[in-house]
């Protein structure tokens, strides 16, 4: 056994890389990016911090990422892309009452925002992601966002909806939503199942009525 | 005219306080820090820059403040303790029906939090922010939620709720409320009166049902 986890170590020689991680070295990168960047903070930082987190050398790491801000932007990211697949599928799938779409996309959304061991979310409001390096992560939370009007139109009260209010309730519910990353902050204990139900929930009666 | 106003300063000599501002220094400084802490970020901020954008040297800077940390305190407080002056005042006053206390703290709630030029909200989420050096703002930050809590109970059907259920909903109209620091955020230029009537609106249907 010894043995043979020494000789795969041996056959795939990379540098300082943590043994029996069970990671890929940029996935690696992004766990250690997620602590550091959660607990220390983005600026305060450094990419040859990450690197060591990650057990490489900053050297190495840039045969797997350009810097801090593709890690930060993968990051990022990542809170949204499963629910915008998840939102895409409830689109396509009309078969399936409006609201109905709409309370699984808020509770997958508000359980995927919870999960992990760092609160991802508490990135969104970084100065520097602002920035036009991060217009990806703005592009796909802007389609997310895309899709929760779309399903809360087609509810049977979202299509008596004015379309000025429309906007409204749709920034109400994704508001309620990524609000989620606040509360979540504080109370990181609570079981997030009950609470993604809870708030999806809120978020068809904020709809409805 | 000249004279008189060069008298003053000659009066009251203040290094290279900005003439004519209006402010105390120590509102200078806050205004400055409140600038670059959202759009720099704190951790990339140091005091040498905020007494320089506040016209001052960083050696008189000390006489008003003890640095950064005491800055970020008083804003992050700054976006609560109104709020919670006001809550008081609503608790205090059981004239008028639990609901529309509610609906108003959560208006103004969310009119302080859209408030000034600058989102102080972004600063909640800051790794710092957990440390017990924002004790008091934790604090005040929780005193204002019981406040939400005691008028969500106070409500018809607020009073119907079991303990656990009250937590959930007073979890959820505050994370609607603070979710607003994230909206605003995305589009800054809206007015912030129809939205914190709308708001206000959607706290109440999560309260009630």
């Amino acid at each position: 056994m010894g043995t043979t986890g020494g000789g795969r170590r041996v056959g795939r020689p990379r540098a300082a890389q943590r043994p029996d991680s069970g990671l890929e070295p940029r996935a690696e990168l992004l766990l250690a990016a997620a602590e550091l960047f959660t607990t220390r903070g983005y600026a305060a930082t450094s990419t040859r911090a990450v690197a060591e987190r990650a057990g490489m050398r900053q050297a190495s790491m840039y045969h797997y990422v350009s810097g801090k801000e593709e890690l930060l932007a993968e990051l990022l990211e990542s809170t949204v892309t499963p629910s915008l697949a998840y939102a895409r599928e409830l689109l396509a799938d009309d078969t399936v009452p409006a609201e109905v779409r709409l309370w699984r996309l808020c509770r997958t959304d508000v359980e995927l925002l919870c999960a992990g061991p760092h609160n991802l979310g508490a990135l969104y409001l970084l100065p520097e992601v602002r920035t036009e390096r991060f217009a990806g992560f703005h592009a796909v939370r802007a389609e997310l966002k895309d899709a929760y009007r779309q399903l809360i139109a087609a509810t049977p009260a979202g299509g008596l909806l004015a379309k000025s209010e429309l906007e409204l309730r749709t920034d109400l519910v994704f508001g309620l939503i990524e609000g989620v990353i606040l509360v979540h902050r504080s109370e990181p204990e609570r079981p997030a199942r009950a609470f993604a139900d809870a708030t999806a929930d809120a978020a068809l009666r904020i709809t409805g009525g």
